[in-house]
């Protein structure tokens, strides 16, 4: 079990550097931190919380703390922004020793590297059981600002990478077939947030409105389309999967496309674009060697639809959940 | 048990206003606030667990979820700030229902009157044991900030208020004695941030230092003598505690000062302050209404020294933790 006094004195020895915009860093009642003034101060708030997002015996203590920053940074790579500061409160049950703490700071740190942010506080609790909660401060400019709502009638949508992978992966380790050296896998324990993908869009005002698939791509498609008053028809045969994706979906559903649809965790970047904006799009994926799919359009109607190679619209059952087999 | 979407409606429903200053709020992927350029940003964040923080049965969604928040924006006072904004991340268990939501909503909004701050985002997550993870941002004039550090020998030290209610008013419902109507009992489930007084504390540059008693005078005082290399003497004689307090201590505890010493959960100022200043110190007093004693000075040593009416030095066994009787 670890000492709560002990602890904040590891991390306050590990995390001891401070960028010129950290007035106060760890140590202190709370931090105090420098942001351009011209620019936003974009905020939010992620939770990981174990048997419900994660299960310790599959996940390490680095790759955790890593993840937990992650999927919360996406968040304001997801709005056009850069994220600057992590806050970071950790609740520890019994189980939790000093090689939970060691892994943790490590997965922290390395986090700090790989997203440029810099840890600036955070809080720590015992708890019945192990939960995360990060909340990043980062920040954008007024006027590039890229919001769920903004998309119109006839503007294009398109989604990153490929998705699906990583409850895919994840369901592939819940039933021991494959380990972590798999790219689906590695897709769920691994995220990559598109930030500088996210920037850059923001940076050339291309997407009309924009989120991060977190929880599966219908789910998300709903939140900047019907929550905003509008329609989305999408065609299923262009989701963009991995050829893992396709060469084990088979095996572990009845139904090819409902996990890319509705598996959660891509954390891809899901946006919409005015039709002109083509050829612009297709030079940034070009230049950060990103797969960026048109799948759809937005529509007058009030309602998601999926329509089949036939051209037909089909129903889902489930929206938002992944169906496995078994 | 509580559906996430709906929960999510009822609270953009509720949370619907916004100032100025808040560009984004509630329901997109993050919020966007605006901060005064010349003021440095203050970040801190709390966590409220079952079981280790609270009792589900002693205390109401409603007073759950506003200590929540005034035991956060307490550490922005306590560095001189104003706080401004407010996340909040909820993990309900299968327990909590639509009655657990509406409290807790009443309890934010009550919480944004009283602390004059805006709550703008956060996040809703199942999780075996309820539980609520607060992250306060203010701001602070750069010259005014108030560290835990700054002290100097020979500095008096002050505490606010009185000590040791909160800590002997969970003991007393605990035991079924007396219920919440008792002003010990009021402190615990009720605390009030001195967040006017600390903020009028760095105005006039009177504290050298300062922090909020959150864990035990005896352990933040070490915070700001012990930790930053001075040592402190305490009289044990003033330690400022109130008449209730008085009354029932010898009830609970074997020793009159303990509680009052390592109780926790005062959420007073603690601070220190050059001796010329005493006269500034008791106008403020008068002026706020509120309770600013003196109780022993910043010394050379590297330890905190509590000294009884005969001037000797006496030892206590436990800091920093509540010893009970039974």
């Amino acid at each position: 079990m670890i000492d709560e006094l002990s602890a904040l004195k590891r991390i306050e020895e590990r995390f001891h550097k401070a960028s010129k915009d950290v007035k106060l860093g760890i140590g202190d009642d709370a931090a105090a931190v420098r942001f351009d003034s011209d620019k936003l101060v974009l905020c939010t708030t992620d939770s990981q919380v174990e048997d419900v997002h994660f299960t310790k015996s599959l996940i390490t203590p680095s790759e955790l703390a890593r993840k937990a920053v992650a999927v919360s940074v996406s968040d304001v790579g997801a709005m056009g922004g850069v994220p600057k500061f992590i806050l970071a409160s950790v609740g520890f049950s019994d189980g939790e020793g000093e090689e939970f703490l060691e892994g943790a700071i490590t997965g922290f740190i390395d986090s700090e590297q790989e997203f440029r942010v810099e840890i600036i506080g955070g809080n720590l609790t015992s708890s019945n059981k192990l939960f995360i909660d990060i909340t990043v401060l980062g920040e954008v400019e007024p006027e590039l600002i890229v919001k769920r709502s903004g998309a119109n009638p006839g503007d294009l949508i398109y989604a990153t990478g490929t998705l699906g992978d990583s409850a895919l992966g994840l369901k592939i380790v819940q039933d021991g077939v494959l380990d972590s050296g798999n790219h689906l896998v590695n897709r769920h324990f691994h995220p990559m947030p598109r930030l500088e993908l996210g920037r850059e869009l923001a940076l050339k005002k291309i997407a009309t409105s924009m989120i991060d698939i977190s929880d599966g791509l219908l789910l998300d498609l709903e939140r900047i389309s019907v929550h905003q008053g509008t329609g989305a028809q999408i065609d299923l045969a262009k989701i963009p999967t991995s050829r893992d994706y396709d060469k084990f979906i088979m095996q572990f559903s009845d139904n090819q496309y409902n996990v890319a649809l509705s598996g959660g965790e891509d954390y891809e970047l899901l946006f919409t674009s005015h039709k002109d904006k083509q050829g612009e799009i297709e030079k940034i994926s070009e230049n950060l060697n990103i797969n960026i799919t048109e799948i759809g359009k937005i529509t007058n109607s009030d309602r998601v639809e999926l329509i089949n190679s036939n051209g037909e619209e089909i129903t889902l059952e489930q929206r938002g959940f992944v169906h496995f087999n078994n």
